[in-house]
C-alpha cells in the first residue's frame, strides 16, 4: 500500500522575528507535517546560525553580502547552505521549486517584494506581513486569483475573521467586526501621550510582538491597516469593516451576518494559534497551549474607538476611502515615522502629523503593477524624511 | 425561462406558544421563502382561530375533540380547514405529504410521538422540543439518519453550537461550551431560594418564554436537558460538554476546538435569529431586528456554575451517564414537579428533591423504541406524582 506523504514544505521569511520564531515553534512541534525548506532574516545572524543548525534548510537569505559572509564564517562547513543576500536573495529563497507555503513574516514594505513573487511562482501564501496588501492588495489578490493560491492571514483578527466566515455565505455578510486591544495608552489623555517615550509604547498589555508592530498598536495604526488588509483579504467595503476596542484580547474578531447573528473566534493572545491554523487550514491542529478559561478571565468588555486621540486610525480609514496610491503611502509615511519615533527624532504625537502632512501632499495615482506601488512608497519615505527635518 | 420555486412548507407544531408565535412572524416576514401548511396548538382556540384566518393551512390539529368542535364553532364555514385532535391528530398534521420541515415546538413530552413520526415520514425538522432527545435520542437519531433528514436546533445555544461547527472538522471539536443565563435566582443562596415563588421563577431576566422552559430556566434543568440533547445532536461524550454562566445571554455557546480557538456564537435574545436560521440553514435570510451592539453592553462575563445551589444540573448530568430509560425519567420527573410547584403544592426546592426521588427509585431498562420511552416517561410521572403527595 503506497502512503501519501502530505508534508507541507515551508519557507519562513522573517524567521528571527517575533511572528518567525513562533512559526518555527509550530513546525518544531509537527515534524510529521510541516519541513523548513528555506529561511530568511534580516540582521540576527546568531539567531539564524542556530535556526539552520536546527532545521537544515535547503538555502538562507539574510540582509546584505557582508551579513551573508559573517554567516558563512559562523557555520561550520558541511552545515552551510546556499546563502543568499538583499532583495535579490529574499526573492530567490521564498520561489524554489520544492516549497509549497511561504509564511511572510518580514516586517515592513520589505516584506512585499518576495511576498509577490512568491505568489506569481504559484506558492500558497500564510501572511502575516501585512503591508503587502495594504500598499498593493489589488495587484497581489488580481495576482493571487490568477495563479489560484490561497492567501491565509497569520493575524490574529484576519484569522478570526477567516474562521468565522468558514462554513457560512459569503453573500450573507452583513458587516465585520475587527478587534483591537487599544494599546498601551488607550487610558491616556491627548496630553498625556505627549509625552510617552519609545519604552513604554514598546510595551504592549497583551502581546509579546515586534517593535514596529507595537508602535503601530499603540498609536492604533496596527489596526488601521488591518482595516486595509480586511478589505482586501475578504472583498469588502470599507463601510463593512468596524472596530471595538476590547482591552483583553480575548475576542480575536467577528463577522456580523444579515440576521443579526454574529460569529466570533476567540482564544488565549498567542500568536502560534493563528500561525497553526494558517499552516492547517481549514484544519486545526492540536498544541499543548494552556486553553482559553473564560470562568478565570470572567468579564470581555467593549467600546468604540476614539479617532480624536487615536488620529492615524483616522487616517488609515481616509487612505482606504482615496485608494490608488495612497494606502501605500500612508504605509511608507508611517513607517519613517515610527523608525524616527524610536530614534527618539519625533515625539509619539507627531507620528499622525507626519503621516497626515505626507498624505496632504500627495497627488494619487493608479497602482497597476509593484513598481508603482514601490514608486509611491519611496516618494512617501522621502516626504516623510524631510517634514520630520522640519520639526 | 423557468424559475425553481424553492418555497418551504411548514408544520408548526405548537403554533401558540412563544416558539409557534415567533416561527409564525418569521413566515410571515418572508411570504416569498416560506408556507404553513399545518398549524397544531393545545388549548389557545382563539389565538389558533386567528392564525388560521392568517395562514389559511391546509389543516389544524388540537388537544381534544371538545376544543376541535369549538374551533369549527368559531370558524366561519368555508374558511374552516380539516381539524384534527389528540394525540393522533398531532401525528396527522406532522407528517402530511406536502410537508417539507416540521417545527417541533410542543412543550414538553407531548411534544415527542408527532416529531418522531415526522422524521419517519421523512420530514426535517427545526427542533425547539428538546425532550424529544433527552428522552429519546437514540432512537430518534437513529430514524434521522436511516430517512437521511437534518434536526435543526430552534434553541439559541444549539443553534450557536450548530454555527460554531460549520466549516470546521468534526474531529477537530476538543468540546463545547454552553452558556447559561443562570435564570433569576443565580444571585441567591439556597436559604433565599426556598421561599420563592412561581410569579418569581417565571420572570427570566433575559429571554421571554413559556412557562415551563421559565421555571427550568430557574432551577437550570433547561440547561441540564441542553446538555442531553447537545450529546445526542452532535454525537459528544457528556465529558465533552461544559457550562459557564453568562448573565447578558449574548453568547449563545461556544466549540472549543484542538488548537485551542473557540468559536461562538453572539446575538440579540430574540428567538427568531434560530428559528429563522434553523428554517433557512446554512444560510442566514434578513430581518428587522436591532443588530448587537456590544458597545452597548459593554461588559460579558462568564463563571463556574454552581452544582450545590443548582442540583438539577447535577441530576441531569447524573441522569446522562446513566443512559438507557433515566433520562427519559429525569424529564418525566421533572415535568410533573415543576407542574405541582407552578401550582403550589410543592415548594421550589422540592422540584430536584423530587426529581432525585425518582431517579433513585427507577431501575434504568433499555431503550430501543419510542413505547419504551414511553414507558419510562408513564413510571416516572406516577412515581414522581406520589413523591409529591407524601410532601
Amino acid at each position: 500500500m503506497m502512503v501519501m506523504t502530505t508534508m507541507k514544505k515551508i519557507a519562513v521569511m522573517g524567521s528571527t522575528g517575533s511572528i518567525g520564531l513562533s512559526t518555527l515553534k509550530v513546525i518544531q512541534a509537527n515534524p510529521d507535517k510541516y519541513k523548513v525548506v528555506t529561511l530568511a532574516a534580516g540582521r540576527k545572524i546568531d539567531l539564524l546560525a542556530e535556526q539552520v543548525k536546527r532545521f537544515r534548510p535547503a538555502a538562507v537569505a539574510i540582509l546584505n553580502e557582508k551579513l551573508a559572509s559573517r554567516l558563512k564564517g559562523i557555520l561550520p562547513t558541511g552545515a552551510c547552505p546556499p546563502v543568499f543576500f538583499g532583495s535579490e536573495g529574499f526573492v530567490e529563497v521564498a520561489t524554489m521549486e520544492q516549497i509549497d507555503t511561504v509564511v511572510s513574516a518580514i516586517s515592513g514594505a520589505a516584506g512585499l517584494l518576495p511576498t509577490y513573487e512568491a505568489i506569481r511562482a504559484g506558492k500558497n501564501v500564510a501572511l502575516a506581513n501585512k503591508e503587502t496588501l495594504v500598499m498593493a492588495g489589488a495587484v497581489v489578490m488580481a495576482e493571487a486569483e490568477k495563479q489560484r493560491i490561497q492567501i491565509l492571514p497569520v493575524d490574529s483578527e484576519h484569522s478570526a475573521i477567516l474562521q468565522s466566515l468558514r462554513g457560512h455565505a459569503r453573500e450573507d455578510v452583513r458587516r465585520v467586526i475587527l478587534t483591537a486591544s487599544g494599546g498601551p495608552f488607550r487610558g491616556l489623555s491627548l496630553e498625556e501621550m505627549r509625552n510617552v517615550t519609545p519604552a513604554q509604547a514598546l510595551k504592549h498589555p497583551n502581546w509579546n510582538m515586534g517593535p514596529k508592530i507595537s508602535i503601530d498598536s499603540a498609536t492604533m495604526m496596527n489596526k488601521g491597516l488591518e482595516v486595509i488588509e480586511a478589505k482586501w483579504l475578504y472583498n469588502l467595503d470599507i463601510d463593512q469593516i468596524s472596530i471595538f476596542i476590547h482591552p483583553q484580547s480575548i475576542v480575536h474578531s467577528m463577522v456580523e451576518y444579515v440576521d443579526g447573528s454574529v460569529i466570533a473566534q476567540l482564544g488565549i493572545p498567542d500568536m502560534t494559534i493563528p500561525i497553526s491554523y494558517a499552516l492547517s487550514y481549514p484544519r486545526h491542529v492540536g498544541n499543548t497551549l494552556v486553553p482559553l478559561d473564560l470562568d478565570r478571565i470572567g468579564t470581555l468588555s467593549f467600546e468604540k474607538p476614539d479617532l480624536e486621540r487615536f488620529v492615524c486610525l483616522k487616517l488609515a480609514h481616509e487612505a482606504a476611502r482615496a485608494g490608488m496610491s495612497m494606502p501605500a503611502v500612508l504605509n511608507g509615511a508611517n513607517e519613517i515615522a515610527v523608525e524616527c519615533f524610536l530614534k527618539g527624532k519625533i515625539g509619539f504625537l507627531d507620528i499622525p502629523v507626519i503621516i497626515e502632512k505626507t498624505m496632504w501632499a500627495h497627488e494619487p495615482f493608479a497602482v497597476e503593477n509593484i513598481d508603482a506601488v514601490i514608486e509611491a512608497d519611496r516618494w512617501a519615505r522621502k516626504t516623510a524624511r524631510s517634514l520630520v527635518n522640519k520639526i
